[in-house]
């Protein structure tokens, strides 16, 4: 572009708008819409168009993200310290009135080379996957994981990776606390994502509260060969080097079978998306979020499956959001989701307030409401065809929002559960997020930091704030990244250097 | 012995004896006692000593355990089928009246070879521990760890480990929320850990909630080089490779230090003992209980600390513990710790009967009350002379109630936030629980788990229940190994085998 002189704003009838350009604009500078800043505002900030009084809306996405707190002249930086935050939509107020007008248009003709499994759902990797009953026996996995990939992963050229499960569920959780679900079916359906093949193995301590058995992707009569469990204090082991040798055996029966699968052609019907944003600033609702959102579309057109979620960056958007769902129960049980939360929230004393982090202010969301007017950026325009609970698996195709909590760890974990094979993943401030079974695609939402991180971050939106690219063509080409990652074409950034984070489990029930 | 037909009463007036012999005893068999065993009662379980009507009370430790459900006759199995349990002591009933005769008979002349750091407090270990103020740099902080290990760890003899201090705050903790204060002072007092000599380096993100600057040992003017905090979003660092060799330069200094410390002759007063069951069986408050508080009871009369835990484990016994405390505000804060912790399960609609797991139920406990009275004979007899809460760092010397959830990694964790050096860790059923940071000594509660867990259990207590051996003589050895683990002259059986848990935080306020 080359001028240092425009804002960007998000829609018509907003008086603030945000400047996009890397450092900030000065004092003294003369815009290309004829205000002059009253003072430094830096990169990501919002400027105010208009003359506000005291007690004014200030509008960005044509909603109202806060009252001013004293008058804001055109010019002044607009931020958290001058303005007031709107309370939340009145959940018990809206009227749940689906309003699609026509079905997506079909998109036919894209296709991706994945792994089909039994149960009909496409893997984008071939994993070993190694899942535990109870946090006790993490020691043993992480121990026999290490020999597995040292020793017998070389031999079967086929398999990706053999990543351990391991998680903090232990019998300290109170099982019969009615929240204990949660975590359980979480762990229950993690086995069942698509990347494991229907191959997960189970390492059980013998004694626990969650039985083993409840882990194992199919039932046990169905399966050929031996039983997917060992138990840690099964009479049979003498010693913890009878427990490994054990554990190498079932390997070895587990990495054959994978071995044997080979990629086959897909469609983009056979794509579970998961779209998750952290780290995020003022540029993610401009740039990352809309190109995600651009590029969930057209999974949908084709028939493939987008999972949005982060309950507390979608709860002041909602009333944004029911409109869109297919039918009267879809929105009814979004609401649900929001009122759950609301609860989860009021019980430990906090409020939807405590998302925004210092890094979103430093780098513009001046708080949740405009976040979240951001977030669902990504969710694209498709109708809302289903709504999962925390740790549920999905069951619908179409756009789909499946709750959880904003924390990034703790809503790819839920969208691991949920069923994703393939994760984009949106960030502003830079977070270094990998996963090991499924791929993460990183989509800077500035090119300062999409550059700065050249080898973190997968494909920079950042581009479309200075107005060389624009959001169509962004959208598309990470529709065409998604399906190149989801074939292992291509490999991601975290992928490449194996940053991995460990799951992490959502469990607001109590510990004992 | 020889003999398989003697049961174990753990209290002269109690009306229920335990069966000690491998197998379990079979119906018909004529005890020593004179009775004919009713029908099949396995190892661990309890067999009744004389006939009871509907109603009656069942005593163990010459407690109340139980009710009898219905008439259960002399040589009958008495199990959770059988027995009601009673309600837990009421808090605001117990009188705190502090009992306590003599001071402990101080105990001289043993020593051990530690590392004594600045802050007065000794190493059992010279480790280098990497922490971090958010989940989000997990990746970078596992992959500088193993870097560090492979690369520079060999040429610092020293030294005996590094270890990522990963977790899993991050900013979807609602920081506000009065309960988060828990996680954040347990971050803290980790990295103060005497093990770690005074020496972590933290691994920020720099947009993150927690500030790393809040993690540093010590006053960032009072020590010598560089700053022990690296940002992965200082925008000194192009891409992800400067941030690894910025990380490799960091921990070159520190290894350093590390390096030139050696271990120097402590008495045994500077040891900190974190005791800890888990998997319990009957007979850990038979054998492995008793002989951990013997140990402890020598410890604390050498000048040492003593740290034991477990709040549901201790709720039911209560009343037995204010007496033994060292003044009324040292009651009032054990029976505030239970208050807090009633409420706090209460809100996720669960009791203090979450406990009690069924392994715990296999192995013979029937209830949290027994678990209980045989839960608090780790920490022996000596007065009770501070109480910590959840993540709080040790003030006192002596005996210490650090309250934390039973669940066996979380309540590692706090005590390795509390300041221990050595830890010791009861079980029945069989628990491969190992930390990196602290020598974990794994006791047997019955010597059919530590004979075929041969290369995981340090230590049988079992031989007290076959009478081969006295809680005291076993208390004696343990308190020996414990020495010698401190010094660093043996190694425990999870470090031999690299064993080690991740650790866990205790959150008990919402994610948003």
């Amino acid at each position: 572009m080359g001028k240092d002189n425009f804002l960007i704003k998000a829609a018509d009838p907003d008086n603030v708008a945000v400047v996009p350009h890397a450092g900030g604009l000065q004092a003294g500078v003369l815009l290309d819409n004829g205000i002059t800043l009253l003072e430094f505002v830096p990169m990501g900030h919002k400027v105010a168009l208009t003359d506000l009084a005291e007690g004014d809306r200030i509008i960005r996405y044509g909603q109202t993200i806060g009252y001013a707190l004293h008058p804001i002249y055109a010019g002044a930086w607009v931020n958290e310290l001058n303005m007031a935050m709107p309370a939340p939509p009145d959940l018990d107020a809206i009227r749940i009135e689906p309003q699609i007008a026509s079905k997506p248009k079909p998109l036919t003709g894209y296709t991706f080379q994945g792994y089909r499994n039994p149960d009909g759902s496409v893997g984008a990797k071939n994993v070993l996957g190694i899942t535990t009953s109870v946090q006790c026996v993490a020691g043993l996995t992480q121990y026999v994981t290490r020999k597995i990939k040292e020793e017998l992963l070389p031999q079967y050229p086929n398999v990706d990776d053999v990543v351990a499960l391991n998680h903090t569920y232990g019998c300290g959780v109170a099982i019969e606390a009615p929240a204990a679900m949660i975590p359980i079916r979480t762990i229950r359906n993690i086995a069942q994502n698509p990347n494991f093949g229907g191959e997960v193995m189970v390492i059980g301590l013998g004694c626990e509260k969650l039985r083993p058995e409840k882990l194992v992707p199919s039932a046990p009569e169905d399966r050929e060969g031996p039983s997917p469990i060992l138990y840690m204090q099964d009479p049979a082991f003498q010693g913890f080097q009878e427990m490994v040798d054990g554990a190498m055996e079932l390997a070895v029966h587990h990495l054959e079978k994978l071995n044997r699968r080979r990629r086959e052609t897909c469609t983009a019907a056979d794509l579970v998306v998961g779209m998750q944003c952290g780290g995020s600033d003022a540029f993610s609702g401009l740039t990352a979020n809309p190109v995600a959102g651009f590029a969930a579309d057209l999974i949908v057109r084709a028939g493939g499956s987008v999972l949005f979620s982060e309950v507390t960056e979608v709860r002041d958007a909602v009333h944004l959001l029911t409109p869109r769902t297919t039918d009267v129960a879809v929105g009814q049980a979004l609401i649900d989701e929001m009122k759950w939360y609301d609860q989860y929230l009021a019980w430990g004393q906090a409020d939807r307030s405590a998302n925004t982090t210092p890094g979103n202010k430093k780098g513009g969301l001046s708080n949740i409401v405009e976040k979240a007017l951001g977030s669902i950026a990504k969710s694209g325009t498709s109708p809302i065809s289903d709504v999962l609970g925390p740790g549920e698996k999905i069951r619908k195709k179409g756009l789909i929002f499946a709750a959880t909590p904003a924390s990034d760890f703790v809503c790819g974990t839920l969208q691991v559960a949920a069923g994703m094979n393939v994760h984009v993943f949106m960030t502003g401030r830079g977070t270094p997020y990998g996963l090991s079974m499924v791929p993460v695609i990183k989509v800077g939402s500035n090119s300062t930091l999409s550059s700065r991180w050249f080898d973190l971050i997968d494909f920079d939106a950042g581009q479309v704030a200075t107005g060389e690219k624009t959001i169509e063509a962004l959208g598309w080409a990470l529709f065409h990244l998604i399906l190149a990652v989801a074939s292992g074409e291509k490999t991601v950034a975290a992928d490449k250097l194996g940053l991995h984070n460990d799951l992490v489990l959502f469990n607001p029930g109590p510990l004992t």
